[in-house]
């Protein structure tokens, strides 16, 4: 058998598909469920004019290639959003429909990634953003957060080099449920503007603020001419909608030549996405917002139901403000994340997702190769940073009981550990 | 505005693409349809129990993720049919199921090729292959066709170098329409084993034989121990079943340690395909094959009908074998493939698609780098090869009433262009 290429042998395994398959294995040994807290997948179902324009277009032979852009109809649609409620610049021409966003977020780091490049990613940040620049043949470097996630911006301008392209901003934050203030998106964009870099806002999570509201990046430069914008905005009808399972994402590029360099890449990397699921997306627009309302105030419950169990048992040191996670702090157990994550399975059935997997910290010699080498796993051992290390996230992706119910299985085991070796001093 | 990266620069667009944005404008401008012989999008409807299977899924709430490598029950129906239909060694774990087969194609490349590694493809292709390796930073090679597009087999050698790390086999292929005799792909497969290489075999059109069975490369090493296999092999539900906007497709990997490097290549690349339209291509599988002997009793009519109008003309020059595409031979009218579909369309409002775009050469330097400079288009212009550069490719996915009178404007035309301008001894 020839060689596989160093590069997909060298890039991590996401850790959250790895909770997934474990707690599968362990569901098919029998023993009855486990408790889902791993994977930010709501348990909500789309609207019902998703499925109803979705099943419309099947039946009505709307099941031929889209263009591999999106649907106009939907392009239009998605480029009004963008300007009414993100404050963005945007025409139809900027706007590509994606089949999900992580595949836009690939496309995006295509056209501003060569080899040798540099991306400035959150020290702490969702496992795929590395998997991509490292695919691509680009290196990641982290900008530091200090306490509740935040950025530390005197400390961000030391991470950047001549070979910096470009910065990842994700807010509110997955895994950790950060959002940053405007001071803070407003600070990121000066530095891009001083240091040339472009921007790609993941804002996946737009919808779920509990306090306040989402603001763009790319609404700091709606005034400037196309040529001078540098903000690649990408939005996912995944957790607005419920519609992980749908795939349909897109991205609002600065300008109409950056969606005409998407549109290029974009032919090779997946000719187009699904047509009749385009059209139930746009049936999504149209609904009113009541839905993602209701799913914000569930979200919010179970984040305050999630802190009022975890902070009395010292697992948590902060509070998240948006999306549907929290990195839940179990130092105290003497447990690294990993460790504290498989005990936690395999004694009291709850999954959650190891907080290493959002940390990994690929090394790069001198040259700029990377060192770590692949192990019998298919993937090499990565170090990880220690901000992380002794966390697991929790998903609030669960009905309230089983959230309950989840988080108090673990404090059980959490005490356990603790009668049992209390932690050593300094363990973090 | 920073830079964009130079390999997104650097790669052409599609021109099947490029006629489906000419087409379209000039319907929008008025003068009623056009006929639309360019691109190879099946003029029928998915079976219905696609359509209801998928509507059902939606219905029931199966709207969540799906593993990142497809659902366990189409993986397992596909490996089964892989193994009836194509005598290949598929088990569950060696099936990738991806959003379309092009992006199968990408993934595929993905783990066998590294930056300055080559490709050695076919010298008249489906664009889509260039893209895909220019944009990983790699290189293709071009091995040459004789007679009727088939491969000389005695000059690909030369073409092997040793950063050669994969051929690709395109059987039947689009957009010749040839069909490599069991020869042929013997032989292919014995050189890759000689030099150690990687075999993508793409099997989009494995339908769509009209004389003969269908002989997929891999099932040529089914005895072997998965370590010594090197074929992937690439299906589409696209083509098959007339799902292309549904976008399923799927890679049988060589062994399970290929499969797994497949599933850690998609996370970053896709995350995962659609949920419902997996469930629909569950239930296509499941059908009775009468859908598919039927619209490949129809694709050979058109292909007699096509060269019935074409080769009096002297328009063809070979007989198509498969899939449902002619590469016609517009020589004598002393325009070129470009210069012949423009004035097609303008004077005769009928697409084709120019075959220079399926011969694309790129120009690299000494050092390996591409020399082709991006124009204002956005995309350089390419050298393409002459086999190609005098011919446009037709599609057999109209009515025989639309394809009959397209294909007589056609010839309409090329006895106006005839008179009016004979051709240059040796225009080609």
């Amino acid at each position: 058998m020839p060689k596989f290429s160093r590069r997909s042998e060298q890039i991590p395994f996401s850790p959250i598909r790895t909770m997934f398959r474990l707690a599968d294995e362990m569901e098919r040994a029998g023993g009855g469920p486990v408790f889902r807290l791993h994977v930010g997948d709501p348990d909500f179902t789309p609207p019902p004019s998703v499925i109803e324009a979705s099943s419309d277009a099947l039946r009505k032979g709307k099941t031929h290639y889209a263009p591999s852009v999106g649907l106009e109809e939907l392009r239009a649609a998605l480029a009004e959003k963008a300007r009414r409620r993100n404050g963005l610049a945007a025409t139809t021409e900027q706007v590509i429909v994606t089949p999900g966003s992580t595949q836009a977020l690939f496309a995006a780091m295509e056209i501003m990634l060569g080899p040798d490049d540099e991306m400035l990613l959150p020290e702490i940040y969702w496992p795929n953003y590395v998997q991509q620049v490292l695919l691509i043949g680009a290196r990641p470097r982290f900008y530091p957060f200090g306490r509740g996630f935040q950025p530390e911006l005197d400390k961000i301008r030391e991470q950047i080099t001549p070979k910096t392209r470009a910065i990842l901003i994700n807010s509110p934050s997955n895994p950790t449920g950060a959002v940053f203030p405007d001071s803070t998106l407003r600070a990121l964009y000066d530095l891009a503007v001083e240091r040339d870099l472009w921007i790609l806002s993941d804002e996946a999570y737009e919808d779920y603020i509990f306090g306040g509201a989402h603001h763009s990046p790319g609404s700091f430069e709606s005034d400037l001419p196309e040529e001078k914008r540098r903000v690649f905005t990408l939005y996912t009808f995944s957790k607005s909608y419920a519609m992980t399972g749908l795939r349909v994402g897109y991205i609002v590029a600065p300008s109409t030549r950056a969606g005409n360099m998407l549109r290029k890449v974009q032919e090779p990397l997946v000719a187009s996405g699904g047509t009749p699921i385009q059209w139930g997306a746009l049936a999504a627009l149209s609904a009113n917002d009541a839905g993602i309302e209701r799913m914000r105030d569930i979200y919010r419950r179970r984040r305050d139901l999630a802190v009022s169990i975890l902070e009395p048992a010292g697992l948590a040191d902060y509070e998240p403000e948006g999306a549907f996670y929290i990195m839940a702090d179990v130092s105290s157990t003497g447990l690294t994340g990993d460790e504290f994550a498989l005990r936690l399975l395999e004694e009291e059935r709850v999954a959650v997702a190891p907080g290493s997997g959002f940390a990994l910290v690929p090394e790069f010699g001198p040259d700029g190769t990377l060192l770590n080498e692949p192990t019998s796993s298919g993937a090499p051992e990565f170090a990880t940073h220690p901000d992380a290390r002794y966390r697991v996230r929790i998903a609030f992706c669960v009905s309230d009981a089983e959230l309950k119910e989840g988080l108090e299985r673990m404090v059980r085991l959490v005490e356990r550990l603790r009668k049992a070796s209390p932690a050593p001093a300094g363990a973090r």
